[in-house]
């Protein structure tokens, strides 16, 4: 029977042979759902990149790159653009290659490199992730990029909409995920509602991007799986 | 206003400044249950240590120890006993020191070292321990022991079970105190039948224990508290 685990926070993956799983990457606000939304709309490839500095040496590479970091909720002088998901519209990315600075997201990517393939994963395409998901018949681990390594309650909520859509199929639950599937029952009548009482959210509302937040809870919004090819993140075909 | 936080894994215990914390320490399968138990009975002090080889050294200090170890849910031939709460009545350990072998409670009370204070938890003395907790206008830390460094849900939902008592006061939660209380609610009316459907549970059964899960899920049979002095666990008085 394959596994359907759960990873609470990136501290925990070395627990796991990743190499014997399907690594879904989460990091609901905001790089998971910027990338999905990214993939969707046309961008040949998003690199995630952990430091600004990393990102800003895209631009002597001298190709034609789109630079996206941010500080405190703002575009870093002499970006293209930050993480709002807004930026990763049709109009901007499409065609574009967009280098995209994730402290969270790159670190659990890091750590799970060594996995049979890496998606990426986001209440955007929740529904195309786990449709994908249920013909693959490999172990299935959802990691939770969490905040400086610790658990959050958004990625977590996610993993366990992803369990709720697997779980009729004949798999294995680990003790995170069941806490991630009941979590979700609890949340699930109204993520956003649920959400507003965890530090993080507080700490987004603080920097302004309340439009972000919402954008990032729509359900099944885009269909398109990034998927991990070297160090890009290209659409899954 | 202080801070009420659950650590879901010993992994994640290095992301907190255990110095500005009161720290509990988690392990209900069954260390802290036995601990408490034991030290209920009228144990001198029980001394917790990670290896079968570490315990049996006391025996060659030719001091009067009770030595406590098992694997594969046996006592290790030439020891007193196992991690059975049953083996921890007054009969057997009052008046004397038990060195119990227990590798992830010993794991999460290391790394815990240098807290303002170490006490241990178990639903044995839920109320006890909140009741004291109450008093200190401390930060509190709840660190669940786990699994092999890994998340279990016996441990949080005691974890959730402390952070009801607690919440009402004027205490900040992290997102892991949040989690640990929202399993409590789900799992709140019949404890036993919820953690059933956990893998850890099921390893335990497998090992011929289910008497002692029961007891280790019985609440408020005991009053003390046992804290860490030095590296002896002793009465909290």
């Amino acid at each position: 029977m394959n596994q359907l685990n759960v990873c609470l926070s990136p501290a925990l993956i070395p627990l796991y042979r990743v190499e014997d799983y399907i690594v879904v990457i989460i990091d609901i606000f905001r790089a998971t759902s910027s990338i999905c939304y990214g993939i969707e709309n046309g961008a040949e490839a998003i690199i995630p990149v952990s430091q600004v500095e990393e990102c800003a040496a895209y631009r002597e590479k001298g190709l034609d790159y789109l630079l996206a970091a941010e500080r405190d909720g703002k575009v870093v002088e002499g970006f293209d653009f930050g993480n709002s998901p807004f930026s990763y519209t049709k109009e901007k990315v499409a065609g574009k290659t967009v280098v995209l600075t994730t402290t969270n997201g790159t670190h659990a990517l890091h750590l799970s490199r060594n996995a049979k393939q890496i998606v990426i994963g986001s209440f955007l395409n929740l529904s195309a992730l786990c449709n994908w998901l249920k013909t693959q018949d490999e172990n299935i681990l959802l990691v939770c990029a969490g905040w400086k390594n610790n658990f959050n309650l958004e990625d977590t909520l996610f993993a366990g909409a992803v369990v709720e859509q697997l779980k009729q199929l004949d798999f294995k639950l680990d003790d995170g995920a069941i806490a991630a599937n009941d979590l979700f029952q609890i949340g699930k009548q109204d993520i956003s509602e649920y959400l507003k009482k965890t530090s993080h959210s507080e700490r987004l509302k603080q920097l302004g991007i309340e439009k972000d937040i919402e954008f990032c809870l729509q359900v099944d919004l885009t269909t398109a799986i990034p998927v991990l090819d070297g160090d890009r993140l290209v659409k899954f075909t």
